[in-house]
């Protein structure tokens, strides 16, 4: 059995329970607030000294990196393309999303819709997240003209870590109104058999 | 004949050279002066619409993002584990350096050291610059005690992308003076047969 370390509200650890979702993978799901320091706590940062979600334990071995979490458990399924320049093609947008995409994109999100007023924020720091995530968005946008998905014509993981921050961009102060083919990709991901939001969570195990 | 299209001080585009090095293969290297704007060409952008080197042509395919490439050069070698969770392994780290590691330590190097006084450097960046880039360089000396690579036993392309900036971080500003394991892991790369320092080139190809 899987456990993920996982913060609900967290994009990146949201990637990784929609991915498990998607193959229908079970798993046992640990919270941790990191707004309550659950991160910091010895036996967290044990587990992973950067003290960073998400984390994926298999068997005794700890796993972080959310990206790197969907390459393990896509590896021989269809959302990994078996082709060694489409699988490269693949990590080459999960590199740029966490790159050029997630440090405006998410971190916008996260200072000011969840921490709000927790720190001082910085002028300088919004206009940064906004000059990058905007021009993340565009190239984003000019690829998915006349694509469905970012690599070949089927969901890839380069999908599934590129929709978790994106979809919510908005709750960063982003606009994705000038953004039609980024908004089309959005709603094609999310009527995927197997789509689950960020509020899901799985059932319960027996065990 | 694979042609790689490369800035000679980039630390991204070194990570190719070296990786293509190692494994000692042919390839044809084109000079792109990005201090002369040569990424931002419509010839360029027609290639690489992000205007970024490194960029492989493979065929007529290109492929950008270094790590991308990396991991497209080491699939089959043993630069990449063969083990899927070994294999997940590299990729965190690779995903660590990018997310991580070069926006504060490659970032600092080029502003400080290449473009300088190019624009007004802004105190808020560089300290930012300075307080990412310890923060990684500490994550890599934690994991560095007591292992000689960063995954496994022996070289694998996490340990080529994280020394391209790491070994030039003091031209950013960054002391290496209190890391012993980094130092101590950036001369053993530096001591692997085939290794090249950034300012080797391939030997002009006859055609």
């Amino acid at each position: 059995m899987l456990t993920l370390y996982s913060t609900q509200s967290s994009g990146n650890s949201y990637k990784v329970r929609l991915m498990l979702a998607r193959l229908a993978r079970a798993f046992r799901l640990v919270e941790v607030d990191i707004f309550a320091g659950e991160n910091r706590t010895p036996e967290f940062l044990a587990m992973n000294p950067e003290g960073r979600v998400p984390l994926l334990a298999v068997g005794g071995r700890m796993l972080a990196e959310s990206n790197a979490i969907l390459f393990y458990l896509a590896d021989g399924t269809p959302f990994l393309p078996e082709d060694p320049f489409e699988r490269a093609e693949t990590l080459r947008w999960m590199f740029f999303e966490q790159n050029s995409h997630e440090p405006g994109i998410a971190t916008a999100r996260f200072w000011l819709r969840q921490v709000r007023g927790g720190r001082d924020l910085r002028t300088h720091d919004v206009d940064r997240w906004m000059e990058e995530g905007y021009a993340a968005l565009r190239v984003m946008e000019r690829h998915l003209e006349g694509r469905r998905f970012f690599v070949g014509d089927r969901p890839t993981i380069a999908d599934i870590a590129l929709y978790a921050h994106t979809h919510v961009a908005e709750e960063g102060d982003f606009s994705l109104a000038a953004l039609p083919h980024v908004r089309a990709w959005l709603a094609r991901v999310a009527a995927e058999p197997g789509h689950v939001d960020m509020d899901w969570r799985p059932a319960a195990a027996a065990a």
